[in-house]
């Protein structure tokens, strides 16, 4: 067997910056039906093409009167309008109020012609065509004016916008449907090995099932991109480049390959990616995934995953996870929450660690069993960070848990 | 106009635990290929099928030994054994380990027969057949055992587990596809009135667009419900009394009404729903969102919500978002920061007051304009709960943002 060393391996840090500078927006665009828009990344900036509200509305149950017919009215000093007509939200007004008169208008009505307040109904009395008013209104009390919320012309959201319900409400009050969006940015998923079936089928005797493609391709999807379950593909150079360069002219950014990375006989990744392209790194100063490489073929960015499910999730949730957000437009995303270590810990001083931990009882309990085991995962709620720097952690010491 | 005051307020507890209360999960299963089940809810237990690893596997690249043959092997005392053959991972193990030879090994390879240990590559060198170990190893050293991850019959998930990619990955692990999830809750959206135009069409002169469908759809589907947006209705008793009796025919959990639900003559999804099922309550000492109101007709849960962009917007985020992950078997989730407030806030005592504000610098700055103001979501990052007994917020007063 042929063992290379791993030549250089680069610091977490210098890892991560790699990743990020190589991870750009895709900048393609699409449009959605605003019933599919939530969630995804306002392409460029909103500018409302009318007026909200687009008319002077009452913004009250009552009557829409001209303000100088109630100057001085109040309990004692009531004043009597004849009722010229009822608007409900949705009439087109036909009369005008005139000095004199009211019209009777529900929230939301437009205000008639000639109306510049609304008495609210509960200082209104009305009886045999005529209504009387107990209370004094300002000029445009109880009237949004129109044009007061948004003013056509104006700037409402900007590009990068990440379309929440509010915003997409926004947007559905503007009239603006459908909604130009940033492309989610489309990611092969392949895993490679000659020992891998897939689940759903039956095992052969030195097999195992492909967990890391499915693994990976919920990263991708949970951090606004869209996987694409590229078929598993043997240990070969031939194989390995032909996928390489299926997902190049499918049109994707990048690809996630699991397996292969690693520094055997058959981590062939490496050889093909410097035939096809570029190495940007080949291991890190980490574990759980130090085999982890970062390459280019074309404008197809390449991340080699050690194939161990533990290390293969780690790389996916550390690396990918803000890599396919920055290319989704999305902002980073780390959903933490702070917990006492449940037992001490040892690490080694010189690389970073990752360690899968269970939440219970505001206790993070290290639930990592090794690379390759599936335990790691299955009762995890997330992980610790232990610093390059840190041999020890004391059992009760506060950790942030970054959440799965 | 028919003026009815709110006959009785519900406090905002009493509200949620209604509303909690009468939702409850669906208890309806469905099967999603594994590459589509990242963020749903496992129907039932999961028990592993197969021994994980499903055979005793090198954990190392190396070769495979009788650990008898090694015992008391080192740099000074090196053993030369007889190379018997090689196996990669996925290879099935034609030739038995005998004392005397040993088995070339990749990591994951099976364990041939006979073998009980691995000595690691780095203490060989392999010429002419034979090879020279530097290292002695136990029995079943660098070596992981049948079933030493996960025994076969062993319960690995529980019901109601939220699959995140570390689940994804154990179910994909223990070759469970497709998988058995709970259905997402079906959520019929209305939006009820006359004025109302749909997003991307014209506007009439006393029209306004629809928001409040598409911003509850998005509250949601974000919340792991299926909403189905029906057309927008006019503001009568047929129409609402034909859009419920849609809505439960059509299967749906739930309906989510807004516009109808506050107390002026054509509110009349209050009236419809003592014919056609019961009001739970109607009316909450909140602010915005007073009107809202939750009741049943048969199996459905109704929820009348109020028509201002803004008050439809909070109670979708308050009481329609933990309803709809209830009924989806999710946990809550409350996202939320703390941060100081940028300005001094006044409230009214006896209602709890939900106020949006945007997040800048650390602080947090109002932008609430007002029930009817569209501008009071676009801005938003989240909001803020001013409890019923308090009055005043100073400036500088660390609060803690809900984010939406």
């Amino acid at each position: 067997m042929n063992i290379r060393p791993f030549r250089k391996l680069v610091s977490f840090p210098e890892a991560m910056e790699l990743v990020l500078r190589h991870s750009a927006a895709t900048g393609r665009t699409e449009e959605v039906p605003l019933g599919r828009a939530a969630g995804r990344v306002l392409a460029g900036e909103v500018v409302s093409r009318i007026d909200v509200p687009q008319f002077d509305r009452s913004a009250m149950d009552g009557y829409a009167v001209r303000s100088e017919d109630v100057v001085g009215a109040g309990e004692l000093s009531p004043v009597s309008l004849g009722v010229s007509g009822e608007l409900f939200a949705g009439d087109v007004p036909t009369v005008a109020v005139r000095n004199g008169t009211a019209c009777r208008v529900a929230t939301g009505a437009v205000l008639p012609e000639g109306a510049d307040a609304v008495v609210m109904a509960e200082f209104a009395s009305e009886e045999g065509g005529s209504v009387t008013l107990r209370r004094a209104e300002p000029r445009w009390g109880n009237v949004s004016r129109r044009g007061s919320d948004i003013r056509k012309g104006t700037a409402v959201l900007g590009a990068g916008a990440v379309l929440d319900p509010a915003k997409v409400g926004v947007l559905a009050s503007l009239g603006l449907a459908p909604v130009e969006v940033l492309v989610r940015p489309g990611i092969a998923v392949i895993s490679s090995g000659n020992e891998i079936a897939e689940p759903g089928g039956s095992l052969g005797p030195a097999q195992v099932y492909n967990s890391n493609s499915y693994a990976l391709a919920s990263v991708i999807d949970q951090n606004g991109g869209q996987a694409r379950l590229f078929p598993h593909i043997e240990d070969t150079r031939d194989a390995i480049r032909d996928a390489l360069r299926g997902a190049l002219s499918g049109g994707l950014e990048a690809v996630a390959i699991s397996g292969g990375s690693s520094v055997g006989e058959r981590d062939l990744l490496a050889g093909v990616l410097a035939d096809e392209g570029e190495i940007l790194f080949h291991g890190v100063q980490i574990k759980p995934g130090k085999p982890f490489l970062l390459g280019r073929t074309g404008r197809l960015l390449v991340f080699g995953i050690p194939g161990y499910p533990a290390a293969a999730l780690m790389v996916g949730q550390v690396f990918l996870a803000p890599a396919v957000r920055r290319m989704a437009g999305l902002p980073p995303e780390r959903r933490t929450v702070r917990a006492r270590l449940a037992r001490r810990l040892a690490s080694r001083l010189g690389r970073v660690q990752f360690l899968t931990v269970r939440l219970a009882g505001g206790e993070a309990e290290p639930v990592f069993k090794g690379s390759g085991a599936i335990t790691s995962l299955a009762a995890a709620d997330g992980y610790i960070v232990v610093p390059d720097n840190v041999e020890l952690l004391e059992r009760g010491e506060e950790v942030e848990v970054v959440l799965f």
